[in-house]
């Protein structure tokens, strides 16, 4: 490697609903400048774009560097989309954002080769470039938020998909019959069980049920329902809030089970939004160890002994860090030109 | 691709419990000489490796070509097995094969660079370079037999696996609760229900069951129930033969959306012993169409209506000229060096 390849910058932009992140990474995956600015998704792409530029340049600021300086940039999103289009489809968090060009409007605004990458596919990257799986040769990652989503890498390539819909893991089917209801249409499938939506709607229905919980008290103080809720009762020892964490631990355990037996990855992480403290908390450390025996349970065993699974390391910082890694992908397999 | 390149050519041996088959392949998918011998496992390994190079020799005889013309050979074996080691470590079909190291054995005795390769991942080669799937860009194969095998092909990569273990795909989980049992000692997975095993026992539960069924006739007469005397009898109009064929494929059509879903690949097909007479049998068609009808039911609209379900082509052959094709990959990515 050489000197220039050594100091190579890129930009990682993390488009979200509420709020675009922003950081300028160094090629060994340092971040060093980062910014975040309201989306404002409701006024529109255009708008979009001109606030994913002004996070760019703040992060540059930051950084102490030019936009001369960084080598590509790349772009994480949620949404329906077209990967190596480099397009927006039916973007359910960017409403009135559809079959909108977005790699190309940013890379005009910012004056930079751009990539697009999925936004749990670029923070699987930036877990595997920089973060907890650095040295694995190949990693499946979930997100635990609102839904459940996930990011697949091996041997260095992200697996987009012929149709840019690679590595939803969220969505294998683990009951056929009887299935809970997923907000994306189908029934039985891992997000119907495994994500802030399912528990809260689990939950209700035993609070309905008349089910003995401390967080009636939380509700009949005015609070609303939430995961952090629910978590927080846990570790002060309500049960039913226990209850329905473990039962959330173990359908992920088989959720792995089977992505371990399409990909037999070397590693398993787990991030997001939702993921109750990590080691920090005791309910945190009983998630991680509920989904690792259902897993070892369901799984062959010579995998169930070598896959390992444990909490991602990047938190909130893994989508930009994961795009601006992709951009530095795109670059080293050819597949973006260098600016400059 | 230079002359040489263009007439390069490789030897596939598909070492099976019951048969080894051995073929001379083109450098563009053609068979030129093929043959097969008896496996005679329980002769132990040393026996079988000769019995593999007998193969070879033949194959050669038939294609009038000798060693010398050969690049590499490639192996595909069934078993648990270390493929970066070339090993087999406890094969269930191969008794007595255990921690062999199979690939450097038959290298040795065939003189030609060689390597290891799982039968189902081979397979999937197979039909991905010279076979239904020679124009996709990826590509999921299911072996219908035994049980339910899988191989998975992405941008030209083998998806094996950190442990030797991708493409398990009979082994992601349908039923999370109340699942049924799979030979390999998991509850509730696909193979528990889409495998030749799981028809048999099936049927044979509904035969004690009292179950009306044209089937008896034929086991009054002294036959086995087999999957192709009930693919028969459905054929014939039995109602229950035909229910239960179905029920296998409403579960297949499941399997392939986690696979999908996963994976999303541009090409799903469908192989191995039991594929109930293809196209050429109304049972044959009758089964593939409630395959998709299932997968397209519970799949992302854009990916149901995108990826394709489709009988495999080579039939038998896939796994000797997917190995062959495993041999001429590993050439051209420099995993092997060439011969001679």
């Amino acid at each position: 490697m050489n000197q220039q390849q050594q100091t190579r910058l890129y930009l990682g932009i993390d488009l979200g609903g509420t709020n675009i992140k922003a950081g300028v990474v160094r090629d060994d995956g340092l971040v060093l400048g980062f910014a975040s600015v309201p989306t404002e998704a409701h006024a529109g792409p255009l708008h979009g774009v001109r606030q994913m530029a002004r996070a760019a340049e703040l992060a540059m600021q930051r950084a102490g560097v030019e936009f001369a300086h960084i080598t590509a940039a790349g772009l994480a999103s949620p949404g329906t989309m077209d990967i190596p289009a480099g397009m927006l489809l039916e973007p359910t968090n960017l409403p009135g954002w559809n079959q909108f060009p977005v790699r190309d409007k940013v890379a005009a605004a910012i004056g930079l080769p751009a990539i697009l990458q999925n936004d749990a596919n670029a923070a699987a990257y930036g877990e595997y470039w920089a973060g907890q799986a650095k040295h694995a040769q190949s990693l499946a990652f979930y997100t635990l938020g609102t839904g459940l989503g996930g990011g697949l890498i091996i041997d260095d390539h992200i697996i987009e998909g012929r149709h840019s819909h690679g590595g939803e893991l969220g969505h294998v089917i683990l009951e056929m019959h009887n299935g809970r209801y997923c907000n994306t249409g189908q029934y039985g499938t891992a997000e119907a069980y495994v994500s802030a939506t399912a528990l809260l709607r689990r939950f209700a229905e035993r609070l309905e049920g008349g089910a003995d919980t401390s967080v009636r008290n939380r509700l009949q103080s005015g609070q609303t329902l939430t995961p952090l809720i629910i978590a927080e009762e846990a570790e002060h020892g309500d049960h039913l809030s226990l209850e329905l964490i473990m039962e959330m631990a173990q359908y992920l355990g088989a959720t792995i089970t089977s992505c371990a037996h399409v990909i037999d990855p070397e590693m398993v992480l787990l991030g997001g939004a939702m993921t109750f403290g990590r080691d920090t908390t005791r309910v945190g450390r009983e998630f991680i160890q509920r989904v690792r025996q259902e897993f070892r349970t369901r799984t062959f065993p010579t995998l169930a002994e070598k896959i390992t699974i444990d909490w991602a390391s990047l938190g909130g910082d893994a989508g930009f860090i994961g795009a601006a890694g992709c951009a530095r992908l795109a670059v080293r397999t050819g597949r973006l030109p260098v600016a400059g």
